[in-house]
């Protein structure tokens, strides 16, 4: 079990506190674990406090030992209440809290513990710090691509004519957890529970959804109506494999094309374009690009290839993103998206995905988990992108 | 794949309108899917909202053929602004929210659209309304419980010395699914993310961590540090298997204990202590005893049969509930805990764990979900509690 060292989490409480004077906090809270996972190296229950002026305060709820193994940060104090958490802190003025996802009623109950201070919102300094990815942090996402690619090597091992999606998603599954894979995809969100089995077959993948994705697919009831289906796999229809892998709380997404005897002209067509879409995007990326204008271009390549009407989706259902940055989430900065921008900076990670959608007919696409380094770009994902057929 | 009967959710609506009116309240929206789902029987990207003299309104924001195939409630409309929703709703006095889960931010924006009223949390509405479970719900939580028996069957099929937890996790997991199961678990927590792979040998049974749970395991990484993990399956020592299955949302939670070659003495005669100690608390939950006095009564009979120190946990790790109700979240009402002051109704499903916890040692126990029906109750789990030694 692979620890956060030391350094890398006080390079990431410094430049925390570099974007906490700009935004004029006296300290900050981070109650949703996601982030003080970034900050403090645990995920033990616990609050981290970072004052502006001090060091930074883990209060552990429950098992100190393992968060105090964990956790290199030096004052790790077991709390059970408001009032041993007050003790410890100044009075402030501006203070951080995570409120796009901490509850309205525990924010109001946190203010036992602050009184009556101006509350800002901390979670886009976070996601600002997270938009570049360190060494140590490609180093876990590279582990999860290894594991990554030693999955989807098996997927001609486990793939067979009649057997259900939601079948070779939990073989896949099982397989990527004896080699790490945590079982679980992470997302901000209130509602939207991200998974690994997002395998759709034939006419599943013009199935929209819940998720903001131009496929949804079946899911197994209106309970979790997305990803993979009871529907049974055919010959000669388009397999989409979309299968993410979380190691140490690191992600990365892929997807890749599948069929049995074989692919129809349709599909082998526009997942070409994808893959040239997502090619020419990333040279575009290089060039220094802003987000909304990447996007932009790709629609134009779309609608140059005569792929305009099914790119990332049809109808009112289209996405308005390509790529999502991937990390301890799988979704954060930055995105290739409608509404976005920045240009894609050195030490970005994210997952590019472009995609069509036949309505009635089914889905293909591409998707790499690419990182821009070095003036350039790098897959880490599966150099394999060829269709597969069994 | 089932969908909720029109009957049923006209029911759960009337019995809410009649929680609201008590409440005051003129109204309440349903952010969170959790319970939207419960009253309109789709979990598609939508807003619920119930007004108090009116049908229930459901503002779909993305997928509205689905919504419309899965919930029978009248009015569907396809919304995606804030303006679309106010046109739609009258001016209120007292609005219910989901102050508990929705986020801070997301309340002061839903602000615009609701205007400048009293907010009540409308969670408590909610929660008491699924104490107690329907028919139909105990149809699904009993297909749960098929799916569960049959995976449970598996174990001596798949469980090998030298294994890891997790390889062993990993494919019941897959053979779950083939099943039905949804490969997920739900609780209303910021932080806990629940999962079916809490499978803990030896050793990793006496570690505690993030859940409130008298085990939490080692887990895979400090990213996810709960249930199975890569320590290998031994010889002699007692596993743990403790796998949640999720039918159509519907969950059951069952604990069941098994040893390669032999299991010693100490967890053959805790578990038999546990098997008692849950078989006599339910003697008294047909008495009508309250919660709090069910739990400490559970607590004295650990002390008199000589487990004090080790009864669900340790030192300052010991958990204070005996048993959650169990239905679309892991843990709802109504609980069997030490600060719960109601009796156990009519209706009601929970799971009910006694847990022993042995430092640096290991852990073993039971649990069963239990329907309480006709002034009886009945395990719709696995009536097959017996120790498994292979």
């Amino acid at each position: 079990m692979l620890y956060t060292p030391e350094k890398e989490i006080s390079r990431r409480i410094e430049k925390l506190k570099t974007l906490m004077e700009k935004a004029s906090m006296d300290g900050a809270f981070f109650h949703y674990k996601i982030d003080y996972y970034y900050l403090s190296g645990t995920m033990q229950d616990a609050l981290l406090f970072v004052p502006l002026q001090e060091e930074p305060i883990l209060f552990v709820k429950r098992e100190l030992t393992r968060a105090r193994r964990e956790s290199p940060l030096n004052l790790i104090l077991p709390v059970r209440s408001a009032k041993e958490i007050t003790k410890q802190i100044k009075p402030m003025k501006r203070v951080g809290l995570q409120l796009d996802v901490l509850p309205y009623n525990d924010v109001l109950k946190f203010r036992e513990v602050i009184g009556d201070c101006e509350l800002i919102n901390v979670s886009p300094l976070t996601k600002e710090l997270r938009k570049v990815k360190s060494p140590f942090e490609i180093g876990l996402i590279e582990k999860a691509a290894d594991i990554q690619k030693k999955v989807y090597k098996m997927v001609p091992e486990f793939l067979r004519e009649g057997m259900t999606e939601i079948e070779l998603g939990g073989m896949l599954e099982a397989y990527a957890k004896t080699l790490g894979h945590e079982g679980l995809l992470r997302v901000r969100s209130l509602n939207y529970e991200a998974y690994s089995w997002h395998i759709i077959s034939g006419k599943t993948g013009s199935i929209v959804s819940q998720s903001d994705s131009p496929m949804g697919g079946l899911g197994l009831s209106p309970a979790f109506p997305v990803g993979a289906s009871m529907k049974r796999i055919k010959r000669g229809e388009p397999i989409l494999i979309d299968f993410g892998i979380c190691y140490h709380g690191y992600q990365v997404d892929q997807t890749r094309m599948y069929a049995i005897g074989n692919m129809p002209e349709l599909y082998v067509r526009a997942y070409e374009a994808c893959r040239e879409i997502l090619y020419r995007v990333l040279d575009k990326v290089l060039e220094g690009k802003k987000s909304r204008e990447l996007f932009e271009y790709s629609k134009r390549l779309a609608d140059e290839m005569g792929y305009g009407d099914v790119y990332l989706g049809y109808g009112s259902h289209k996405v308005r993103f390509l790529a999502h940055g991937i990390g301890i989430e799988l979704a954060e900065l930055p995105f290739i998206a409608a509404n976005h921008e920045y240009p894609i900076e050195e030490g970005a990670v994210f997952a590019i995905e472009p995609k069509m959608v036949f309505p009635k007919k089914g889905a293909c696409g591409i998707e790499n988990t690419v990182l821009i380094e070095k003036g350039n770009y790098r897959i880490i994902t599966d150099g394999d992108e060829d269709i597969l057929i069994l």
